[in-house]
Order: structure tokens, then C-alpha cells, then sequence
């Protein structure tokens, strides 16, 4: 049983900084063990120009140093053939919401059929897609409903790489393993909660996010996928900063703040499961090969040691906060 | 289309006062507007003597004054023949609350069959039995697990008359209907809410209680029977106050506050299912004949008249606060 453990360049496949004095704020702590982070578009306004990514990651790079990669994303609508390969080397992908259905993606899309040029080109260059795939049905629902979407998706843009981010049911884990152009990511929330914890009891601001917490049999199929660091799995934190005053309030906003916690709670689940030789692939090499980047280096130690997780980062309460976790960070080169 | 509305007599089934400043400060709200109400035994400590309820209905009415009957209940225990005979003249009925389900319910029932002997004195004395109905379960299905507890309990005790309290789903409409000796009361906010007025959007505190909301098709059949005015069918309304502090916190108390303004929701309602001729069986009649009680003489007239619902009684924050009704308590004799 090590007291140590290295972890090679983890990246963060899909990551919330914000803006402003928040991003300078929350920014850094993701990039104090992480050498890379998806970063997703939907600020105010959201990222639909060359200008807007330029600027948006030159603001994150100001706040964390050189030795972390934004891997830029752009909000999703319909582009033409031009501007994306003007934009291609500067992203990562694009990312679509569904119109209305998390923070700031009002100006998401309602009908998916429309965007079949853009689609089509993306396919074409080779331009990764990113998905938040939930219907406006139900909320406990609303992923599974989507099931059919990334089954279009997958089956009208065989050559399209398609991400299901932060996927949340078995439902998703099935669907998943049906189409060669899916991978997805699994949050570190997810990989804990269900719904039960947000509110079988107390109701619990800080642990509700979107998609919400399911079921214990698709906490189950998460751990199995994440655990066995299956290969089209990848860690994505979505990690979603608000102040307190957002949280704690008559009407709450969703999204658990994980990023400064996020190695050590995932070195504890895989270390107490005896699959802590597959940490790495998940939070590293799995998305290196799916995306094909190489993140910049950054040697994170992480030793057995208790870490005691703040009450809050300033004006942001983390998730587990006032808990003490088995596992520290130690050193990071 | 008629511009006043006149109810005689409004009985509450199923209603929190608490105790100390905060009974002074709601249980004169319910009073105002309402005939009679049955009081939980959740107090800390719960009420489990014959001083205990004695002294709390002491407490109530001193501070609601005399036109107003707080029918009180005990909090189920195993308890002889003897005790039973005793508190019988001094309460409605018995709740039995499944262990540690609900607020200060830390104390309840674990094991139902130990309870035989006193629910076989309950039968043969004829005192009700009123069940908080959920499983430890999954928090959709804690309320549809606990049907087969109620089968049992009405086979089993078929002279014995239950109330299924609160009750929301469609699962438990199914089984209100097949047994004689069960009646249930619903409460106003699930006559409205689902899961997704929860934590579909943001997550809303002040709409969290126990049983959670549940599904449309739950909403739809508990309308059905209660709109209807279901001979079996009685308004609770589970109106549950919390400080402002225990519900925009961290960890929020399940509970709506809903005394001051359910006879106008309610009205607002049944008159836009054009069904207000049933409203007087729903909130009185059919409680007074499965109860045989002879509630105080109250006649509350309401006016449709706009009603702006308050931010806050007291420290309390009401459900639908800020909101505009359609009626108002025009006057109370």
C-alpha cells in the first residue's frame, strides 16, 4: 500500500473558469495540479468569435502562468465552412447546449436538425463536438430522453468525434458503448452522489449541479467505467464556481465547485477500490489520445495524508467542504 | 362567475405549529382562517404522555383563543390498552412516523409488526391511525415502497382507520382506493408542484418538503381526487415553518409554509377547474364525517381580489412569497 502516488499531467476535460475577478480567483487552483483544462464557452455573452476565444484564454493564461493549457471551446450555432477553419486552431472543439437547459445557455440551441451544415463541416475538418446532452423533459429524465439525439448524432456524423459530457446514467454508459465516435466525460460529483444526497434529507445547495445526481444503479455504472479507466472515459470536472450568496439562497444555482479537491478525492475512490493503476489513464492519457494533445508537464504527488477541505475559497464553498480527505497534494513540479 | 366565495368551517388535517415563539407566531395564522386543525406530535420531544398533549393544546390555545380546536395527536409508540383508554377523550388519532424519515421523526417506528398489539387496541377502541407513508429507500420511491405496508396494515387491520397523510403519488391513490379503512389528506403544494419546480432549474428551498414532489403523473392524480372531492380525499396542508435560516443555508429543513394562504390558493384552483362547488367538501365536510367531529362555527368569505403573498412572515418565508393571488380573505366571522 503506497503512501504516495504520481500523477503525469492531468488534465481537467471539461472546466467552468468564468470571469473576472472569479477567474482569477478559481482559475489558478485548477492550474496548481493541473497541466490542462477544456474550457467551457458559455460565459456572458458566450464565445462564438475568434476575438472572444483569443481574448477569454489570454484573461485565463494572465490569471495561471505559462505552464497550463486552456483548451478553448466554442458555444455552438450555426458557422459556416470559412470561420471554422479560421477558428480550428484555436479550439478544441465546439460545445453545443440545448437551449435553456444549464448556466448561461439561453442562447443554446432548440433544434438540433439545423445545425446539420455546421455539422457536416465539422465532420469534414476533423472538429471535435462536445455535448450537453439533456431534453427539456423531466429532470430526472432528461438525459436518458437524449439518448436519441446522440444516437443521430452519432449515426448521421459516423466520422464526427462526439463528447457526452458529464454523463450521469447507465442510460448514457450504454449508448456510449454502441457508437465508435462517443467518449464522454464523468465529473468527480457524479461519482459519488445520487439524488438522495441533494435531497433525501436535507436539501444540500452545494451538491446540486446539472445533470442532476440519478439513481444508485447509475452511480454504479459511472464507478465501473471510471474505475476501470474504460478508454472512452474521461475525467471532466465540470467544476462550476458560485459565490455563496448564489448558492446558499431562495433559488439556488447548479454546480459543485471541485477543483482544488478534485486529484484527492479521486485518488481516494481509486486507491480504496484497488484501481489506483488506472488514475492515470482517467484523469490523463485517456484524453491525450482522444483528443490527440499533449498537455504541457506537471508532476503531481499526492501522499496519504489528511487534508481538511476549507469551508470555503473565498466567496466559493467547495464541494466536501469542512470534510477531511485521506489524501494530500504533496509537491507538484 | 362568481366574485365571493363562502367557506364554512375549514379544517386543516394535518398541520406543524411547533412550539415556543414560533407556535405563538404561526398557529394564530391557521387560526384565523381556519375552523380546526390536526397537530403533529413531532415535537422535541415528541408528544408520547397525556401531559404532554394536554399541555401542548394548553399551549395552542393560548395562543389562538377559543374559536379555534387543535385536534391533537400522539406520537406512535407501543403503547397498552390501559394508556390508550386514557388519552383517547384528548386526541384524534395516533401518528406513526417510520424512523428518522422526517423532521424530529429521529425517535419513530423501525420495526412496524412490533407495533400489533397496540394497533390491535387502536382498532378495538377505535382510534386512528395516521401514517407518515415512505420507505428508507431511493427518495422517488420512498412513498410508492411504502404500499405494502399499507396493504398490510389495512388487511391486517381492517376495522382500524387509517389516513394516509400527505400522500403523493399516483401509487397511492391506486391503494387509497382499494381498502375501506384507508383516507388520506393531500397537502397544497402537491396539488402544484413536481420535482422539477425543485431542482429542475435552480433549487428552490422554500418548495422542498417531505415527500419530495414527485412526477406529472403523480400531480395529475392527486388534482384528480382532490378537485373531484374524493369522499376519502381531506386538505392537509403539512404547512411546515422554518426560520429563513434553516432553509437558505447549507443544509436546508424540508417543509412548506403554506398556512396563511392555502384557502385562497385553493380557491384559486378548484374555481379555475371550475370545480369550487367540491372546495367545501375538500377543506371540511369529508374531514368531519371520516373523523365525526363537530369543528367551531367559522364562516370565511373570500373575494376575488388580487393578494400580493409576503416575503416573509415573521422569519418565515411562505410558499409562493412574492407572488400575486387571484383571491383574498375578504372577511372571517
Amino acid at each position: 500500500m503506497a503512501d504516495t502516488i504520481t500523477l503525469h499531467n492531468p488534465l481537467d476535460m471539461h472546466l467552468h473558469v468564468r470571469q473576472g475577478d472569479m477567474l482569477s480567483h478559481v482559475a489558478p487552483l485548477t492550474a496548481h495540479t493541473f497541466s490542462g483544462a477544456v474550457i467551457m464557452p458559455n460565459t456572458l455573452p458566450p464565445v462564438k468569435t475568434l476575438e472572444a476565444i483569443q481574448s477569454y484564454k489570454q484573461e485565463i493564461l494572465a490569471a495561471c502562468g505559462d505552464n497550463f493549457e486552456p483548451y478553448m471551446t466554442l458555444f455552438m450555432d450555426k458557422y459556416d465552412r470559412a470561420f471554422l477553419q479560421q477558428v480550428q486552431p484555436h479550439i478544441i472543439g465546439i460545445k453545443l447546449y440545448p437551449a435553456g437547459i444549464t448556466t448561461n445557455s439561453e442562447g443554446g440551441v432548440s433544434s438540433i436538425d439545423e445545425l446539420a451544415p455546421t455539422l457536416e463541416h465539422m465532420q469534414d475538418l476533423g472538429i471535435p463536438l462536445l455535448v450537453h446532452g439533456e431534453s427539456n423533459g423531466f429532470v430526472m429524465d432528461r438525459e436518458t430522453e437524449f439518448m436519441s439525439v446522440y444516437t443521430w448524432l452519432a449515426t448521421n456524423f459516423p466520422d464526427l468525434n462526439i463528447t457526452m459530457e458529464h454523463i450521469t446514467t447507465a442510460a448514457a454508459v450504454e449508448t456510449l458503448h454502441k457508437f465508435n465516435n462517443l467518449r464522454a466525460t464523468i465529473t468527480l460529483q457524479h461519482l459519488f452522489l445520487i439524488l438522495d444526497d441533494v435531497a433525501g434529507g436535507l436539501l444540500r445547495p452545494h451538491l446540486f449541479c446539472k445533470p442532476i445526481a440519478k439513481r444508485p444503479h447509475d452511480l454504479e455504472a459511472l464507478r465501473e467505467v471510471a474505475l476501470a479507466a474504460d478508454p472512452k472515459v474521461m475525467f471532466g470536472s465540470d467544476s462550476a464556481p458560485h459565490p455563496v450568496s448564489s448558492k446558499e439562497s431562495c433559488g439556488c444555482a447548479a454546480g459543485c465547485f471541485t477543483a482544488p479537491i478534485a486529484l484527492q478525492v479521486l485518488c481516494e475512490l481509486f486507491e480504496e477500490h484497488s484501481t489506483i493503476e488506472h488514475l492515470q489513464r482517467f484523469v490523463s492519457t485517456t484524453a491525450q489520445e482522444q483528443y490527440g494533445v499533449v498537455p504541457p508537464k506537471k508532476t503531481v504527488t499526492l501522499e496519504r495524508k489528511e487534508f481538511g477541505v476549507p469551508d470555503s475559497y473565498g466567496s466559493v464553498v467547495p464541494y466536501l467542504h469542512g470534510e477531511t480527505l485521506a489524501w494530500s497534494i504533496q509537491q507538484v513540479e
